[in-house]
């Protein structure tokens, strides 16, 4: 049956429309939304078209926020892929979920047996579940879906990430089939992740002389128009070198996102072809920032700071800009609010933010924390974070090391090149200030939106900084923080 | 029948001899020995009267070493728990098995699925396999064994450990039954690790102002004779500092020695009375060296150059001392090699000592290497070491962090006392030594067996350096360390 529709799926749209039913979601006894989760694999806030960058084409994306809610100060908690998406599906931080770094190969990180997940308690609500895409975490029993959508004629999940068309495609039996039930889709694509070679040992094959393809390929992928970029058309942000190698990156990862961006197009459309789309939350976010030192993997805004869209069923502001400060844990208890799931019910570090979505000016949501601990086994790195809306206090546990690079970022065209030219200075930063790191970094957004003054030392904040660290110990004390005792061994 | 079996091994040897099983082993088939692999917890090599201390009372110890043989050159590659054990199972160091860290509670780590460990090994070339005690290794479906004996009226396999004259008495039923196949039987004791207390909140909870009783309490234990010691009685070795506070945990420390001994008493005499003894290689060692400072989690030699016995099914040299360098990951291999598997179809980084354990001057047997990363979660510390016979190369590749000190020995007694009164000499070294490494320690064993003239930086022994790191990273690649990637980053 899959296969047969994903054969129809390719005849096209108009084909599909044939079959569609009408208004199905209202013949349905169980009015809960259906929610579907986009997450997009490192796509950073500065390479989107609504987040106010004219260069990057993006009009899908732009379009779920033009009807949807668009969040202004949404942040990661840990800005490494298999950790935040733990956070995402668990609703608590990754030190007290167990996924302290990467779930694949030798990195081997799992979430605890004990912990409960979103599709876990969205298919104990009464939902059905499914996932495509990356999945990225463990163990399988932890994060259970009733129903893993693969597919392509090579029947290689790997490959699909890549190519988030035809993953939309997939996705139409879920939409279209007759069921009592709400859907959730946990919809998770591998762009604009880069792309990885591994060699026959398994070690990653870089050169680092040339841009990064961004799972770009030639001659595309079924059914996307691909969107090319020149080094001159896009924007460098202020954390980036403004370089030619850095340019020539940039524009292979707007390629990649043009292609996530049509993903977004066709996922849309079936939701709309099949009834489903007015009585659907659709949340898109990323895992964290993009995909180059300075960003992914670290806490500073453009690691943690992200894209987040959430297009209600029956929108009361389309358009609405959100300002209130949210983090990734945020999002499990959210979404099983919008299930109907009683809050109370919910274990969960974050809270929902469903009641005030729309509402200006909320109260209370001025503060998020982050806490990451390593991404690759080898980069122990943790630190802990509170991000206030002026200031912002970075906790690096294990400062005297220098700063770990991933092996993707490290070998980028990006890094090698500001390596070889001997460049002292690395966006608004020097190379020198984020290999090496002090204990505690605070910063005063408003007056140092890229985090370059370190105020920890100053001795006009030092009420601020005690007060912070007062703060940052307290929340780790209540989150089960192991590494709260790096505060009483020093 | 287990229980009932239970209850007649209290009323004692005299009555299990009515149902002695005369020579079983003579009239089974299948020819090849049984396997009894003995685990202690944290039991330091100076702390064994065969190793030459003559306050520790340690007779049955000493016995099977007088019948069998005794290796003066054995390490364990990591000193700690799990990930030693980890070792010892599959004859691979733990960055080649994903054991990375502790197994328990928030740290969560484990091995991969497709490491093949030796009682899957064992089981499949015909053994019948059984645990009992301490395990400590995950995931179990990689370390499965087919028996778990668990027992005493509790049923709590977690008060088993502390009580191995019982432990002993409930692997009666594998030595007595008939059966064709011989068995592998792992019987891991927590003694004589440190006695944990562990709060409602999960947390550890020590003082560091008495002395930890090392699972001892008033009214012992089953069965055993309490072996007390007064602080005067005690050795206290080099590596520890010779003050009030370490005599009285020596003291507890012996104690638990000794009731551990026991359990290698009456686990021999049950082997006799079943008939198996003669067709049994009996295997003792430890995981780590002693729990103190100084010792376990270090690769130092207290916590690595640890005891080993191998008491053969008919001993050729009675009482042979065994000067070959081996290592844990050459356990897995040997025993196979016993139980006749061909050491062409074993992966393992380590190789079979079968063939030279009675032979004297044994060659090629002259290096080992060790592997440590984590043992706490928090406990980031990658080590590697090569040791060969005079000279000893420590990479300390997190060298900029302090030394982490693990919970249990940052707040024994005697670490604290040490603190509070403001010592600057701990054993042969200096507080600050110990806390604060350099990257690479080089050590000339034969002048300076405490480890303390690093000469790394000596001009004159910069070419053995350079030998011996160029090993080292060798031995890294070979074993498909993650870790060799520090080599190149500095």
């Amino acid at each position: 049956m899959v296969r047969l529709l994903f054969a129809l799926t390719l005849l096209g749209l108009t084909l599909i429309t044939a079959f569609r039913p009408q208004q199905k979601t209202q013949n349905r006894k169980d009015p809960r939304p259906n929610i579907v989760l986009i997450v997009a694999d490192d796509h950073g806030r500065e390479a989107v078209g609504c987040y106010g960058n004219p260069a990057v084409k993006t009009p899908h994306i732009d379009q779920l926020a033009a009807e949807g809610v668009r969040f202004t100060n949404a942040f990661c908690t840990t800005a490494s892929c298999s950790p935040s998406r733990s956070v995402l599906l668990t609703g608590l931080h990754n030190h007290a979920n167990g996924m302290y770094g990467l779930e694949h190969r030798e990195h081997h990180f799992s979430s605890f047996d004990t912990v409960r997940s979103l599709p876990v308690m969205l298919q104990k609500a009464g939902y059905q579940t499914a996932r495509i895409g990356k999945f990225h975490v463990a163990p399988e029993r932890a994060y259970h879906f009733q129903k893993v959508l693969r597919g392509g004629k090579t029947n290689n999940p790997a490959s699909i990430g890549r190519s988030p068309v035809e993953m939309a495609d997939l996705c139409y039996p879920l939409f279209s089939e007759a069921s009592e039930k709400p859907f959730f889709l946990y919809f998770a694509t591998d762009d604009p992740h880069r792309s990885n070679t591994v060699s026959a040992s398994g070690m990653p094959v870089f050169k680092g002389d040339k841009a990064n393809l961004f799972g770009n390929r030639p001659g595309g992928y079924p059914q996307v128009h691909d969107v090319f970029y020149q080094p001159f058309q896009v924007q460098v942000p202020p954390y980036l070198p403004d370089t030619r190698a850095t340019r020539m990156e940039l524009a292979q990862y707007y390629e990649s996102i043009s292609r996530l961006d049509q993903g977004v197009e066709r996922l849309v459309a079936l939701l709309k072809e099949t009834g489903q789309y007015d009585n659907t939350v659709i949340v898109y976010l990323s895992d964290n920032g993009a995909p180059f030192p300075g960003s992914k993997t670290t806490l500073y805004e453009p690691g943690m700071k992200l894209p987040l869209i959430v297009k209600l069923p029956k929108p009361q502001k389309p358009g609405f800009v959100q300002d209130a400060m949210i983090s990734w844990v945020d999002l499990t208890p959210t979404l099983l609010d919008f299930a109907g799931v009683r809050p109370d019910t919910v274990y969960s570090q974050g809270r929902s933010f469903k009641s005030i979505i729309e509402q200006d000016r909320a109260t209370g949501w001025d503060e998020v924390y982050g806490s990451h601990t390593l991404h690759e086994v080898t980069m122990y790195y943790p630190m802990r974070v509170l991000r206030e809306r002026r200031y912002k206090l970075i906790f690096n546990i294990a400062h005297e090391l220098s700063f770990p690079m991933a092996l993707d970022l490290y070998h980028s065209f990006t890094w090698q090149d500001v390596r070889q030219t001997g460049r002292k200075l690395y966006g608004k930063r020097t190379v020198e200030a984020y290999l090496h790191r002090p204990r505690f970094e605070l910063y005063d957004l408003e007056a140092d939106p890229h985090e370059v003054r370190n105020l920890a030392s100053d001795p006009k904040h030092q009420a601020i900084l005690k007060r912070m660290q007062e703060k940052l110990k307290r929340f780790q004390q209540q989150t089960k923080d192991m590494w709260v005792s790096k505060w009483e061994f020093e």
